[in-house]
């Protein structure tokens, strides 16, 4: 009996973890993150070269250290950037809105286990099946290389658009 | 001492009525909203004629009748739309990120107490100093007017900005 029990537990944990229902992974070990699309609004963004159209989010730990001023960001902050094709709104062109969903990607601060990039891990999912961007870990070289001019910064581009 | 305890109360009211901390209000009486800063983002939006760039925040009312579909909106749906002057990244010229603040607007659903502009009750503050938008009550006739090409779907330009 214990023997099947323990056969039974192995197949349920081995479901869970190549099921259909597993989240996406980037090649460097982090998976896709749920619950982003309720986090507060760091800014808008709009990409003229690629005609797409961003919402910068943050988690809570991220909106108080912008609102604080809080540099370098503590471990456990957490951007969403999210990339929409755009479009002209039908009924009243000179508004450019969202069309189909690009991909989103995420900075996730931990200062020891991604120390190489500044504190930051990097992750991207593109498209409507959120494949996992990147052949092996390396490629957040690439992420990691474009936000140095932004050291200054914490490496992070996005300022909290203002309100009164 | 009743005459002096009622003269306090009425110079309190009065203070409460009309002081630096009172909250702006629309020539339709409706005052500023607090707290809409973290509500969550129903799409970005970018203005090519005005340089502004923007985004469309929904109370959790708003945000279920979009992800259920549901039309008209129920009473109680409140859509913010903040708009910010744009300018380009400085460290990244091709992203446009918001520069200062030029208004935030509210569109407030209560179908009896607004019947005359589609259940909605609308209210603009501009600027730093959030100064309520028209003259007298008739302002909401500019706003209606301009929302009235989405009469179909119940006079809301946004819709919710896809994710997988
Ligand atoms: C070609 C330059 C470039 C590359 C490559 C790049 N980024 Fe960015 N990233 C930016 C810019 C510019 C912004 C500011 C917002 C915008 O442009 O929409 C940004 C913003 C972000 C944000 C929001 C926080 C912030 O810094 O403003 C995240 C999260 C992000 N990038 C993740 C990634 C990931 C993950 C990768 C790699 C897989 C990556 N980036 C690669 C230029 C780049
Ligand atoms: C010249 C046309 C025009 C006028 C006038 C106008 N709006 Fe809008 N409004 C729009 C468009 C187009 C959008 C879609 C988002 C965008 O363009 O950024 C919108 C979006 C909104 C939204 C977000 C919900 C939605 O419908 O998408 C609110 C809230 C709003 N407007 C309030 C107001 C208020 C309050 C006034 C008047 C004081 C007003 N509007 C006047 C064109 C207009």
């Amino acid at each position: 009996m214990k023997r099947i029990l323990a056969a039974i537990a192995l197949t349920l944990a081995g479901t869970a973890a190549t099921g259909a229902d597993q989240l996406p992974m980037a090649p460097n070990g982090i998976a896709y993150l749920t619950g982003y699309r309720s986090w507060e609004a760091v800014a808008p963004s709009w990409r003229d070269d690629k005609g797409q159209i961003r919402i910068i989010l943050g988690n809570p730990t991220a909106m108080a250290a912008l609102r604080q001023g809080t540099r370098p960001f503590p471990d456990g902050t957490t951007f969403a950037k999210l990339a929409w094709s755009a479009k002209k709104h039908p009924k009243f062109p000179v508004a450019t809105v969202p069309d189909t969903f690009v991909q989103v990607e995420f900075m996730v601060k931990d200062g020891a286990k991604y120390k190489t990039t500044g504190g930051w891990g990097f992750a991207r999912f593109v498209g409507n099946t959120l494949r996992p961007y990147g052949k092996d870990p390396s490629f957040v070289q690439e992420c990691f290389g474009c936000h140095t001019p932004v050291k200054d910064n914490d490496f992070v581009f996005t300022h909290l658009a203002p309100i009164p």
